[in-house]
Parts: C-alpha cells; sequence; structure tokens
C-alpha cells in the first residue's frame, strides 16, 4: 500500500493553511474555485486519501448503513432482495456510504444485532426489510432515537419514515384488467390474515375495493387464506376446477407468483386451458412468469426505485435534513401476459 | 444511546488490573474461570461493549469483509447470490465481521472501488464472486498483497486462493444419468466459448469427457454455442427437434436452467412430450424447476457451504492462518426430475 500522506503534507505542498485545507477535503467550507483547485492539484499528486477509520472517530460517523433481510423460502423464485440491495448500494456509494449486512436470527436475536451494532458504533442507521406487523425492531430503534427507514410498513400505531409498493393498487389494476375481459366469477388465493406482515392485507385490500367497484361479489368459498405456498394454491385450484364449467371461478387471482404457478399446475394437471378458459395473475413478475407456457401475468414492484427511495430518505435523515414526507408509496405496474389477457370463458 | 464504559471502569468494578482486563476482554490472554467471570460480570452489569471504530484505529482493522458481485440479467431466476451472501455473513459475523456491500462497475471502474476501500481502510479483505477469466481484479489485489478469497476460478496462471463449484462434475453426472436411461443421441447449449468466465469452458469440459467415456460422440451440428439465454436455446432446440424421429436428439443438455426452460418451451411448441419424448436438463436448480410441467432435472450447487469455506479461508488469512489447501472445489449435486427419468425414445 501506498505511504499514508496527511493534510499537513497537502497544506504544504499547495502553500495553503493547514486549517483551511483540512475543512475543504472534509467538505465543511467553499473556498475559491481556485484555491479548491490548487488543493485537488496537491491531494491528487502527493495520493492523499482520507483515512476513514480516523475521520469516523472524529466525527463519530461510521458511513455505514446496516441491512438484513429475512431469506426467501427456497422454494421461491424472488429477486427483490437482490435488486434492492444493488440500489441501495449504488445510491449509498454515490454520498460515501457502504451497506453493512448482517444475518437475519429469529426472534429477540435479531434486535441484539442492531443494539450490538449501534452500541459498537459500527453504523450510522439503518435500512429494515421483512417488517412485520408488530417487529419489534422499530419500537427499539424508535426509543434509541437512532435513524432508520423501513421498506414496508408496521403497526400503524408506529411513525417512522418508509417507502412501500402499494400494493393495493397493484391488485386494483389486476382487477380491472380481468373486468375489462368480462370476468365476473372471480377466485382469489392469498396468505392467511394472520401472517403478520401487512403485504397480503393491502394486497387483499384493494382487491376488495376494486371488486366491490366492479359490482363484482366473491363467494366466500373462492378466498382461499393459507399457507400461501405452492400445494396450498395447488389444492385450492384443483377443487375449484373440478366444479361443472357453469359453477367455477373464470378467474384466479393469487398474490404471489409461487401461488400463481400452482394455480396454473393445476388447471393443466385437469385439462383445463390457461388463459383461454381460466385467467390467473400472479404478483412479482419473477424471472419464469414470462416463461411458463401460457406466460403468465403477473404485477411487477419498482424494486430499484424503492431502493434509492430509502437510501435518500436515510442520508436526508443523517444530513439534517429529513424528508418532507414520512411515508412514500411506489405504484406498481401489471404486465398482462398470455394468462390473462382473453375474454371471460363461458358456456 | 448509554453513556460509554470505559475498561478502566470494568476492572476497577471487577477489583483487578487494567492490563488483564483489557487483555481478557480482547481475546488476548486466557485467565482462571474465576476470574474471567469476574470480570464478565463487571462488564455486563456496567454495560461495557467495546467501541470497535476505536479497537479498528488502534489495531489497524476495520472488521469488515468487502463484497461486490455483477447483478444476473433480470431474465435469470437466480437464487445463488442471496445465498451466497446469507451465508458469507452469517460466518463472517460469527467471528466478528461484517460484510461491505458495495456495488458492481463494469471494467476498470470496478478495481478502483476496490482500490479506494484498501486505502481508506474501510475493509481488511475481499471474498469476490463474479471472476472472469483475466479478471483485473485479481492481479491488482495479488500486488497489494490484500488478503481476499475468490468464489471462482480466474487464470491458471494466477495463484490465488478460493473455492468453487466443480461444474465437470456436475455436468459427468448428468451425462451418466441419460447413459444410464439409454440416452445416446444427447445435443448440447453452452455459452459462446468467447464468454470470459471459466463457468462454462468447466461444464463444457466434464460433459465431454463423460460423453467420451461412454463411447459417444456429438455431431458438431448438435453443439450450440452462442448467447446462452432463453431465446437462443429456444431457437436450437426448435431447429432439432423439426428433424424426423429417427435422426433428431433423444436428450438435450443445457448449461443454465433459463436455457432449459427454453428448450422446454420448443418442445411444447412441436408437440414433442417432454420426459416421454425428450430428456432436458439444466444447471443450479432455482426454484421454477421442480413446478414445470414436467418438472426439470437441474445440477444444485452447495452454495451455502461455498460462502462457508470462501469465509472461513479468509479468516483464516487475516489472523494469519492461512489455509492448507489454497484452492476448495465442491462437489454439486443432480436432482432428478420427470423431464429425464425416462428410458431413451426410440423408434
Amino acid at each position: 500500500m501506498s505511504k499514508h500522506v496527511t493534510i499537513k503534507e497537502v497544506a504544504a505542498a499547495a502553500g495553503i493553511s493547514y486549517q483551511t485545507v483540512s475543512k475543504v477535503l472534509n467538505h465543511q467550507v467553499k473556498v475559491s474555485t481556485a484555491t479548491e483547485e490548487r488543493i485537488r492539484k496537491a491531494a491528487a499528486e502527493l495520493g492523499y486519501r482520507p483515512n476513514l477509520i480516523a475521520r469516523s472517530l472524529r466525527s463519530q460517523r461510521s458511513r455505514m448503513i446496516g441491512f438484513s433481510w429475512e431469506p426467501t423460502p427456497p422454494e421461491q423464485s424472488n429477486q427483490i432482495y437482490t435488486q434492492f440491495m444493488e440500489s441501495i448500494c449504488y445510491y449509498s456509494e454515490a454520498v460515501g456510504y457502504h451497506i453493512l449486512m448482517f444475518p437475519y436470527k429469529p426472534g429477540s436475536a435479531w434486535v441484539n444485532s442492531y443494539r450490538d451494532l449501534i452500541e459498537t458504533n459500527r453504523v450510522d442507521g439503518f435500512i429494515l426489510s421483512s417488517i412485520e406487523m408488530n417487529d419489534a425492531r422499530i419500537p427499539f430503534l424508535l426509543e434509541q432515537s437512532f435513524p432508520f427507514v423501513g421498506f414496508g410498513r408496521a403497526n400503524p400505531e408506529w411513525e417512522f419514515p418508509y417507502v412501500d409498493v402499494d400494493g393495493a393498487v397493484g391488485m386494483r389494476k389486476v382487477v380491472e384488467q380481468l373486468v375489462s375481459k368480462g370476468h365476473r366469477r372471480i377466485a382469489l388465493i392469498n396468505w392467511s390474515e394472520t401472517k403478520s406482515t401487512s403485504v397480503g392485507k393491502n394486497r387483499m385490500k384493494g382487491c376488495m375495493e376494486a371488486l366491490n367497484a366492479a359490482g363484482i361479489v366473491v363467494p366466500s368459498g373462492w378466498i382461499a387464506l393459507g399457507e400461501g405456498d405452492f400445494a396450498f394454491a395447488y389444492q385450492n385450484a384443483l377443487k375449484w376446477l373440478q366444479a361443472p364449467l357453469a359453477s367455477r371461478p373464470t378467474a384466479i387471482i393469487t398474490f404471489s407468483d409461487v401461488m400463481a404457478i400452482g394455480v396454473m399446475n393445476a388447471a393443466l394437471k385437469l385439462g383445463v386451458r390457461v388463459g383461454p378458459e381460466l385467467a390467473i395473475t400472479g404478483f412479482d413478475d419473477s424471472p419464469p412468469m414470462q416463461y411458463m407456457i401460457p406466460g403468465l401475468s403477473s404485477v411487477q414492484q419498482p424494486i430499484w426505485e424503492v431502493g434509492r427511495v430509502a437510501a435518500e430518505m436515510l442520508q436526508g435523515i443523517l444530513n439534517d435534513a429529513p424528508p418532507q414526507n414520512q411515508s412514500v408509496l411506489l405504484e406498481p405496474s401489471l404486465v398482462v401476459r398470455e394468462s390473462s389477457s382473453y375474454p371471460a370463458y363461458s358456456v
């Protein structure tokens, strides 16, 4: 490694006082362009690089943002976390910060990881994901007055800055597209209400509102709430699709892609043609959706943008310029493919 | 945040000398269980926590491991990076380290990111992924004598510690399974040789060796090397499968899952039954493979284990106890599903 160059040496080479050079290099003062140019040139020629550890100690800043996530089950194809990490890395580095990743732990052990990182001065703030409705991390961080931004919502009693995707809007788009094709007999498959995140609840809310607006009543037997995995979707769809043509759903809305694939498998098992005879939609537009036969329609989340907003909100907080809006909801889009592009089947 | 407790205060509370307490808390000396217990108790009661930034400055250690990855194309379902990150996070945290994530940049800009992190003392070492055959990061880090471990191989002229999955063994397992079902007319779809990583080359090598061992000669027209994406696989399979039954391949080996799905789409398009009439295999066993109809056979990489070995090798290097083996190759497994479980089709 090159020998460490000090600010003193840069000041001597530039012929400018130590105090001024220090302030300019630490972005604490503005000087004339000519002076700044002289300092930058001397710094570049000597190979000056700030020692960030020493700087952290002086400023009590680590220039790190803590991030941890709860792994998705391996059966689920989901690129949301890689995309989100790419985005928060990119937008944080642009302002001199890096992401410190630490592992998920169940229960209170996770909160302890956050506590340790704060008390050992490892991070300046956190970006939270995998947020549960009564997530213990949130009251803990609020109590500590420690900077953080959430990707996702929690118990509405807690006020904290977050960015989220408006799942309700995504589902409204799904319902409106199906209604535009003449669907009236629509069934739903979602996670159980006992699942402790707000994600499924918000999607369901948007779905029901849009169905009501279209004057569609879903029989309670056509709302399946449970595990929310492949097998759960497969079993429910199999049951519904064995009913006579005139009394079975013409469309099945699912709240995740893996459930949509489960429904597709059930349809193929029974010889029901996906598209012409049965519409299916998913959520997340994960990579296989476009390659299924037929291609499956799905709601696409603007994850790169979520990461950008989260990183920028946190930077605002760290720089004592908190965002004007404490909460940002971003709108997802609907990718319509063959699985929901046919007119509703009628006998 | 709680007031900062010093080692001096812990020593006073425990009634033990500052030097001893300091060494015990910094894991530099072993004392009797009773003494250690007294120190731990005093430390816990006072709420003592080491200030890692101050400690880093003294020891010139940041206790961070740098990690960066080149995003996979969005069309490809691949959970390798999330699994790998989970693993290196987990095994690094267990020994007091965290992962510092920084963004991918094309070309020499990426090397500059590594240089910046070294010169600003942000990291103690790196774990490299997305390694190319003539990856500029490797000679740079070797020249700097900066600790790193690669996930993947590069130009064999460079000696550096790495862990990799033995893709050749994975392909050998694929070929042997197909041969056991009587397949002799086998076609291959791989990335072009000009692709600059060793991944495709190693897989191809294992494939050709196993085919040779079985006395199978693949006509040059049945080896497709190109983009290696969905469309490339689809087009080639479409061409082959239009030949008369007796002169077309009974099995198509692909080197990634997205290519296997491309072949499956071509077969369905032409009414060729996947499984009974055509065997297909992929690589990575990404989540959709098990849900395709029929389920697609695929090679599964031991990614959690790759992460563990990489993290542990790097810790060895950082603790002046470098691993005995500079290179570790881990064996993948083959998950056999309906797409390759039928006897070879014969007319």
